[in-house]
């Protein structure tokens, strides 16, 4: 199957190399030249121009800027990209990919958005994962090729669902490498190596995901039972980690944090409730 | 290896009962009655008092509410301990452990104190992992038996280690968690069920851990190269989460404190960096 790739940037480039060495019969272009130097002496077809890009393949997958500059980028190339399909890997809001599915529906584009969860370098590696979202039938149709780039998940029929989950994903791991930081810290201050609490706390993320699946049927089903520990409970160990953390001169914000979450969600009645219940002090901006 | 255990709330008596159905001769006792009953209907032996229940074994298992409560009920069986092994599962701070360890060398007793990772359901389950630290021959003596627990993690010979990694764990836990809650409160709103996003998530943290075993080791050398993503790509990208958080109504103030770490690890500098950069602004509480 054969693909073209718009936008050379460090990303779009390791998505050309990726179906290039898969095999893809692959065509790039980029606005500004030079760009595609890398690709074209890996075996890439350097087209002409964006329009001249897109008539080479039908499946084309962009990976720009911004969503201004896609939409820019293809402007003229809509009724080119009639009865073909736009991946479009950009970065943006849900709101921006449901804009521009919009924007392809009126021009029989079939679209997918998508968003890709790794660095350039781990482009190609099936443990990465890249989840997309849009139409399911464009999406089945080259999924074969779009594993050339890793593991390929598809989260529905919403265009803005990929984003979405992005954002969402993102704010998790600076969640978790901010607790890790704090615990890198706490462990630190008393001559413990990073590199001796990581593979402790690298294991432990594990059963942290077990609680995660515990906890998740709980908020579908807006019961949290409080059997395993309760928010009364996990606010007497927070103490320690508050005092611990200031007691060794580090910042003390993101442990009073989930002290003061675990103290309004106790404030609501929801003291003998599992932690998963802070999902309330969450949706409410913080007024449980 | 016959073992006694002092303290039988619901954690002690899961640890009485683990070491039971692993054939370990096993006494138990309590300061208030009654609580013995099932571990004695599944075979314990009730001693009459500590110090009888401590000259029963050689390796004496402790799991009481507090550190005070544990030197209480020492109090008198310190002679008794003398030359045997106690092994400290109660909950407390580094300092705790680390005077209760100074109290056990001044009697001839060979001490280890440790944390233990699980609810008491999880007890007795490989999966599951006891952190221990404190002296390395006891531990050494008495694996075997601990592993009747679960997992058994040994971190060196100060004996306030365990505790300081249970404290940096749990805060790891809870910021995770907190991420977590926030995702699902996002892709929530937009009518994605937790059960949909959670494997999705869990899948996301294995790639976390590999960012966390990569940022490790650059802590340890004080060097952050930026070669993955700097604090500068981080900052553009945060403002989606805020955003996106804000304008479905959801509380911003865990997304806030991420954007404010990295304007500060910016601020001071360090804007071309790595994420793990940010252990300097956790180490100088908050002022870079």
């Amino acid at each position: 199957m054969s693909v073209t790739v718009l936008g050379l940037g460090q990303m779009g480039t390791a998505l050309a190399d990726a179906f290039l060495a898969a095999g893809h019969p692959t065509t790039v272009w980029n606005r500004s030249a030079g760009k595609a130097d890398g690709p074209v002496a890996r075996g890439a077809a350097l087209a002409g121009g964006a329009a001249e890009a897109v008539a080479a393949s039908p499946l084309v997958v962009v990976c720009l800027s911004t969503y201004d500059v896609v939409r820019e980028v293809l402007a003229d190339s809509a009724g080119t990209l009639r009865g073909r399909t736009l991946v479009n890997l950009t970065s943006g809001s849900p709101e921006q990919a449901r804009e521009t599915a919009d924007w392809a529906a009126g021009h029989g584009i079939d679209y997918v958005d998508g968003a890709i969860m790794s660095t350039p370098p781990g482009i190609g590696n099936s443990a990465i994962m890249l989840l997309y979202s849009g139409s399911p039938a464009a999406f089945a149709a080259h999924e074969g090729t779009l594993r050339s780039l890793g593991d390929a998940v598809h989260l529905g029929d919403d265009a803005g669902t990929a984003s979405l989950y992005d954002t969402a994903l993102l704010g998790m791991m600076w969640a978790t490498l901010g607790g890790w930081l704090q615990g890198v810290a706490l462990t630190g201050a008393d001559g413990i190596a990073a590199t001796a609490f990581t593979p402790v706390a690298v294991r432990w993320l594990t059963a942290v995901s077990g609680f995660m699946s515990t906890y998740a049927p709980q908020i579908d089903a807006g019961a949290y039972p409080g059997d395993d520990a309760t928010l009364d409970v996990h606010l007497a160990s927070v103490e320690h980690l508050v005092h611990a953390s200031a007691a060794r001169g580090l910042d003390v914000e993101l442990p009073g944090l989930f002290k003061a979450f675990m103290e309004q969600g106790i404030a609501a009645g929801y003291g003998g409730d599992s932690y998963a219940r802070l999902i309330d002090v969450v949706r409410n901006g913080g007024r449980a």
